[in-house]
Parts: structure tokens; C-alpha cells; sequence
């Protein structure tokens, strides 16, 4: 079986958003030989780390929460794009060539996937494509970006996906997967009432 | 397709190891819409919390860590033991009627399954049945208690396991899953230097 781990790997040099202090984890030694029997190592992490999910509550003041996860939604066949010609944002006239239909999960590779550090000006989704994907009735997308979006004032594109109930996964690591459809298991650490949740994510070829 | 969901919720009501309070996760608010224009979640974590596998360092000064994984070993295919006649701890003898060869992964349901709070007598594996499993040349085993051994001095059970390069995962929880063999997908959370990482596990029948 041939399948690409597509997550990020958590470390205190890993790129975080806007390459803020309070947003790369903090690693710490719960005990070791010299406290205990045994060495145990804690970490402190924003649930928007890496490669994770969002929630509607990360935008939408008392809104849903991973109480709703459905995990069927995250083990399911995908798509991936590849839009490494792209060097700004997605737009909706970007995807007119695509073959997206009602119920696909799509994944976009772009040149996001081929940088390690924070790029304020990474590639994103914007507004009007969020809007088609919305119209065409997707069930999931995901970027590999730690956002799905930048620089739109009122953040639109995930209140748009939000509203149309479709899946956002962020922080993809896509350079060695070709644009081809596979099955994905993006596997979350269940935790309820969030806003996020961490993922662990394969796709078989 | 049908697969089983056998990791643990993260919460902070959740078991965990002897009900140390410091062993909790600790959830906390990193933002929210009283101070910025997104909620985000944070959350400090022990990683050897819920579902989860041990590194030799776990147990062993400057023994190997997650730096070692190979995530092959753990997308495979394993065999679900029922032991829920099993009263104290796995002993060598409980195992001459299974089915274990040479590099099989094996998991082994017991009655822990079916509780929700730390039992300080939970079902264990005891350091003749390791030795055993050590001598067969097994590639892995899971236990659904939050330690593969307890009450042991010197954790003799964790020491085989690891001089034989066995993989070890820990907390999950099979009461669903009847006895089987099924096709294992245990992604991790992957951080560099641990003794210990997350993981989200399914079982596929």
C-alpha cells in the first residue's frame, strides 16, 4: 500500500501563524530519571497548530464546536489540485478548469507546500472561490497553508465554507503528492467544546 | 467501509494515569472575540495522555524516540484478542490458546474497555506474558489501559518490550471491537525527541 503522510511535523521550529511567540509549542519535561522512573514529556499547543481542522466557533461567535465531528466526513475519498502555478490567492476563474462536484473533498497543493518557514503572503483561498465551492455543494476542503485564508477584512472565506457546513482542514504538507484522487484518513485528537482539533492525516494512492 | 473509533476523548474530565492531577490536560482560551477577531483553543498535554505510544525513552535513559518512528508499522494489519475473562494482569499461560506469530501487532481488549475512570487495579500485561511475546518476535501490541504494566519494580514489562523493538501503544479503547483481525490505521501527532506521541486510531474490519 502506497499512501503520502501529508501532515506537518509539531516542533518549536516549526513555522506558526504570522510567526507569533505565543503560537509555536511550548515543549516541556513532565519528569525524567532525576525526578522519577520515568521520562514523560508535556506539551502547551494552540489547537491551530500544524495540520488541524477548524470549527465554526473559530469565526462565528457561539458556533459549532468538534462536539460535531463526524468522523465519516474525514476518512473518505479526496482530490487533489494542483495549483502551484497560482502566486497570490485561489480564485473562483482558477477553478473553472477543475473537476469539482457536489460531495468531493478538495485538497489544493500550491507552492505553500514547498516552503518550511511563515510567508505572510502565502496562497490562499479567497472570497470568490469560496463562493463557488459553496454554490457547487463541496463537503470538505483543505490548503496547505496554516490558514485558508489572508488579508479579507471579516475573514469571508471560512465564514462562507462555515455557513455551507463544509470542512476546513489547514497546514497540509502536499510537495510530494501528484494531483491524482485518493482515500484520505485525517485523524483527529478527539476534544470536545473546540474551536480546532489536531490532525493526523494520510492519503492512499 | 467500517471502521472503529478506538482512541480516547481528551477532556478534562478524562482518566488518567493514578487520577494525577498534573497529568490533566489543561484547557485554556488563547483568544476570542472579546479580544481579537477568531477563537482559538489551547490546550497543555501530557503525551502520554488518552491514546497514545511509548518511546524507549519513556523508560530508558537516553533510549531511542520519536525520532525513530516509522509510521509503516503502524498501518498494518492487527489481531484484536479478547480478555475480558482476565481478572488481574495477562499472565504468559493466557496466552498459549492466541494466535500469535512472528511479527504480528496484537491488541488485547480486556475489561478496562468498559471503564470510564482510572482503576488503580487495572488489567495489565505481566513481564512472563512480555518475555513471551518478546521470544515470538511480535512487532507491536496495544493495550486499552492508560499503562501496558503496573506494579511491577523496574517496569520489566516496558524493558522487554523495548530491548525487542516492540511498539507499544497505550490507552485504547476496544469495547466495541469484537475479537478480529482488522487493518489498523494509528496516526500520530508527530514531534521530534519524545518518549511518547498522540495518537488517533481506527480499526477497519
Amino acid at each position: 500500500m502506497k499512501y503520502y503522510d501529508v501532515s506537518m511535523l509539531i516542533s518549536k521550529e516549526m513555522q506558526v501563524y504570522k510567526n507569533k511567540e505565543d503560537k509555536k509549542p511550548i515543549f516541556s519535561i513532565a519528569s525524567d530519571f532525576n525526578t522519577g522512573s520515568s521520562h514523560e514529556t508535556k506539551v502547551e499547543i494552540n489547537l491551530h497548530t500544524g495540520t488541524h481542522m477548524d470549527f465554526p466557533l473559530h469565526m462565528i461567535k457561539d458556533g459549532q464546536t468538534s462536539n460535531t465531528l463526524n468522523l465519516d466526513r474525514l476518512i473518505r475519498s479526496v482530490k487533489v489540485f494542483d495549483m502551484t502555478h497560482i502566486k497570490d490567492g485561489i480564485d473562483e476563474k482558477d477553478l473553472n478548469s477543475l473537476d469539482i462536484k457536489e460531495n468531493d473533498f478538495i485538497l489544493f497543493k500550491t507552492i505553500n507546500s514547498f516552503e518550511d518557514t511563515f510567508n505572510y503572503k502565502f496562497i490562499y483561498l479567497k472570497e470568490s472561490a469560496a463562493r463557488l465551492l459553496a454554490h457547487k455543494g463541496i463537503a470538505g476542503v483543505g490548503i496547505d497553508a496554516l490558514g485558508i485564508e489572508r488579508d479579507q477584512k471579516g475573514h469571508p472565506t471560512h465564514h462562507i465554507l462555515f455557513e455551507h457546513d463544509i470542512y476546513i482542514i489547514e497546514g497540509l504538507r502536499l510537495k510530494e503528492v501528484p494531483e491524482d484522487t485518493y482515500f484520505m484518513y485525517a485523524l483527529p485528537i478527539k476534544m470536545p467544546d473546540s474551536d480546532a482539533l489536531l490532525l493526523s492525516v494520510i492519503l492512499v494512492a
